[in-house]
């Protein structure tokens, strides 16, 4: 019996920055080096963040990404440090791989075997598969690399490894989504049991884009102990003691690395694992982390929000100041003539609560601008949509004009539901350069305030807010139930129909109405040029629009309905 | 030695269609029949169009395109069909497949072996990989099927079948781009010569959101020569009458039918393959087929066009003239107080020249009233970005009321230049439903507009628009080399950069300016996120934005150049 100390360093690359990358790396190195630590690991991809797609067609990037490998190794010092890069080569081929670096030098390199190209994963676009999992003999100990859900696959060399090592490093790069972190946990635990292996599992953390990486990296003992866990949508350097029982490696797996593990004079140390946050907790925090990744890893200091008084601006000045603090974000309220006082007074009491800087752009001038312009050619129509899109088109304006001159960045605050429906004005409420909401159903929205709030002990978004029935006030007395069934019986349609592709046919033999049913359907087929012109936001659920779900604009697909 | 008579259906189907497509194969089949065809084919996912994308996903949609099958089945009578399909198995999994009917019968299924993932390409994401390619013996001649790439590959069951069958069917989807036509009959050519075997090669025809598929199938004698060729850019039906030798057929490989090809009594049919276009002309016809495809398929009767004077815009009108009729295209010119006498009366003159119908809408008073209600705010500043950024802004809201009113589709007229470098508005003019110079570099706009000039005989487009400095119009007299490099020096740094992925040293190697390489190379970096928001477009260089060209937004990549 021994006692290694592992270390697993869990860093929040931004995509492409190589140089910054490295340097985190290498500040992890010696922060876990002061620490004793023996075997420290980096997750997959971690040099150049996660997904690079495209970059990785341009042969400059590949090698810039040696470089940066080469300068880890050379910082390694004595410890056994396992990073995630991108190896190539020379013929043009490409592997999402980690390298194995010892004493200074480059001991080997595991090659990811199980390319995911589904949903958000697009990697059989970019890489070659790998093939072969070695176990590397170090210092006596058997340790396995394996890299993200190749651990998990049918390959035979895969579970052979598995079986016979003493530590299975699993650095991955899993985006969140809502639930998915027990179910992960579930999984190594019973592999570690089974194969009475011990795992160290490491896990990106981080907004890239769309993708939330949410950390909770595991080190899980031989007998399927949470060691320790990593904190939840922020960096961290974990540590635990690992004990290691001798083995029978056979020659065929065994690589064999002229490297020791130091005695462990070090005491032993004894970790706890974190607790873990509710669901919808989770949820708020991978919103806030996506929206401050975003921003910051794009070079913007401040955001810019159209608050209209309304729950979904409320929520994401809210998520803004938990991001980037209450002095980098400013609400400007845009009341038309259709704008309850009580909207706009709630806007300027969402920024009083949040203590953000807060403008009044009345929109008036300009409506009545464009309704003179267009009074010849739209003689005789009566106003209607066209009318309302405008208005909330002169909002984007404002917005962007703003964004142009102090070089805010505009926080969009349309949502799922209205997305999903197409209940939301392109270039109006969508225009943004990011949307923390996109993948959020109103329902959803409205949980999130209230979790906000109980979370804070005091109405941060006013009750008033989150009781007044939902509505654009684009023309008189409107609510969104004009045009939508009532959010909570849309949203577990739009769950079923977007997110579970089941049929319409499924959907009513759920209970719901057929008429609602067929309805929500054709909006969602309907507007997909919609989500096409929308910008990025962060994905939570288990199918965002986008990457994930590329539904042909032309389209022209009617599903038969024999139901009625 | 007999003979038999191929068909072809060279169909336009559109995606997820199931009714409308079967519709057209079927109506084809009975003039192929009062034509004495006897075997008669049809391009890959001729049933469900092609790409279907997520409605794959959907198993109501495999489901209802078995029953298209079988309908097709019912129709085929005595001829031997051809036909792409999605092919679904129990177990979830499905196949890019092609079906053999004889006789009113399925009488064998092809699965598509090599599915591209790369580029427009994505067939790995949704498809299952098929294997073994047998040859079908109908009534003693041997019919082998592939389905696209599956007859360049490196499978030696393909290699073998190829080389044994009589008749090679090469059904397929390919999207077109400037110059891969001649290439791909040169290769098939080839293949025709070196196994002594028969090629019937059937495209798909149309456009399908940013797709354009040319048609332009061919058929080819076993000796090499082509023997009829495909229209391109429309439907067609080719038909041509084929000497089949005896070969020897390996068991191992042969799918017997029981089917007779009727003995051919009919006389025999002369054809002469097809004149090709030239390339400018080939892109011309690409740019009408997939605004015309785009309009109509998505249900829209008139677009349209904000006509500034300049280049882009008379383009854009002149193509959608060709594609939709000058009764369904309107022109409206939004001067400004910044916009020259000259481009006033120059989109005047081209819309006279198209017999569009043509509106005036100055922005002025829309301008104002912006400049007004941000002059407390902006007091400071000097007017700049901001300033030219909401003129543009308020013409899209135009052309957008007008869409909303009127349900006119927007074509947006940035071209690829633009959208390249982000010299181009957000929500302004790059508004639109769709975009058809999207992936047009602006040196190209310009051979094009002289082409269509040239074809037309006459100045379609005003020599004065061709002469004139390109410029935005946004502030006094401004021009585009205020801000980019020249379009001649431009275009090719971009298409060395964005299509050919050459590194900035390679650039710069070739003879540009360092110091204007890496300035255009920082400009299509940064302006991953305008483009991630525009509309589609369609797509004639071997890689354009959007599906093909997957940046990440948050990319801090910089390319390390020691040459200065």
């Amino acid at each position: 019996m021994r006692r290694i100390r592992i270390g697993m360093g869990q860093t929040d690359p931004t995509v492409g920055d190589l140089v910054g990358n490295t340097a985190e790396i290498i500040r992890c190195i010696e922060e876990a080096r002061s620490l004793g630590v023996d075997l420290l690991t980096f997750p997959e991809l971690a040099i150049t963040g996660y997904p690079p797609e495209v970059l990785l067609l341009k042969p400059q990037f590949i090698k810039q990404t040696q470089l940066s490998l080469a300068e880890i190794v050379e910082h390694s010092s004595d410890m056994v440090v396992v990073v995630g890069f991108v190896d190539g080569g020379d013929n043009g081929d490409i592997y999402d791989a980690a390298a194995i670096v010892c004493q200074r030098k480059l001991a080997g390199v595991y090659h990811k075997i199980s390319l995911p190209c589904y949903g958000v994963f697009d990697e059989r676009r970019y890489f070659r598969a790998g093939s072969g999992c070695p176990i590397f003999s170090i210092g006596g100990v058997g340790v396995a690399v394996a890299i993200g859900g190749d651990i998990h696959g049918t390959e035979p060399a895969i579970a052979q490894t598995c079986a016979e090592a003493q530590v299975l490093v699993n650095v991955t790069a899993f985006p969140y989504h809502v639930e998915n972190g027990r179910s992960i946990e579930r999984m190594l635990v019973a592999m570690a049991r089974r194969n009475s292996v011990a795992i160290a599992y490491n896990n990106l953390v981080g907004g890239q884009d769309e993708l939330i990486f949410d950390g909770s990296s595991l080190i899980i003992s031989r007998g399927g102990e949470i060691v320790a866990r990593g904190r939840q949508f922020e960096r961290d350097l974990i540590i635990a003691d690992l004990e290691v029982v001798e083995k029978h490696l056979s020659q065929a797996v065994v690589h064999t690395v002229s490297a020791e593990f130091p005695a462990l004079a070090k005491p032993a140390l004894s970790a706890k694992p974190r607790e873990q946050l509710d669901n919808i907790g989770e949820i708020y925090r991978a919103l806030v982390l996506g929206t401050r990744d975003y921003v910051r890893k794009n070079g913007f200091e401040k955001v810019v929000i159209g608050l209209s008084g309304g729950v979904d601006s409320s929520l994401v000045a809210t998520i803004a100041v938990d991001a980037l603090g209450s002095g980098n974000v400013v609400g400007v309220s845009m009341p038309s003539r259709y704008t309850s006082s009580s909207s706009k007074s709630d806007s300027e009491t969402v920024a009083k609560n949040l203590g953000i800087e807060f403008k009044v752009i009345p929109i008036e001038k300009a409506f009545g601008s464009y309704l003179e312009m267009l009074s010849e050619l739209f003689r005789g129509p009566v106003p209607g949509v066209t009318e309302e899109n405008i208005q909330a088109r002169i909002r984007g304006n404002l917005l962007f004009a703003l964004s142009n001159k102090f070089g805010w960045l505009v926080l969009a605050c349309s949502n799922k539901s209205e997305a999903s429906t197409g209940y939301t004005t392109l270039y109006g409420d969508m225009a943004g350069g990011f949307i923390p909401l996109k993948d959020v159903p109103k329902t959803m929205v409205f949980e999130l305030a209230q979790h906000r709030n109980h979370e804070a002990r005091r109405e941060v978004i006013p009750l008033s807010v989150l009781g007044r029935a939902p509505s654009a006030e684009l023309r008189a007395n409107q609510k969104d139930t004009d045009t939508l069934p009532p959010y909570e019986l849309l949203d577990p349609i739009l769950k079923a129909y977007v997110e579970d592709d089941l049929s319409i046919a499924e959907i009513i033999g759920r209970g719901f109405e057929a008429e609602v049913v067929v309805r929500v359907a054709r909006l969602v087929d309907r507007n997909e040029y919609k989500r096409r012109q929308a910008a990025p936001g962060i994905k939570i659920t288990t199918r965002n629009f986008g990457q994930g779900r590329r539904l042909p604009v032309t389209n022209r697909f009617e599903e038969q309905v024999n139901t009625f």
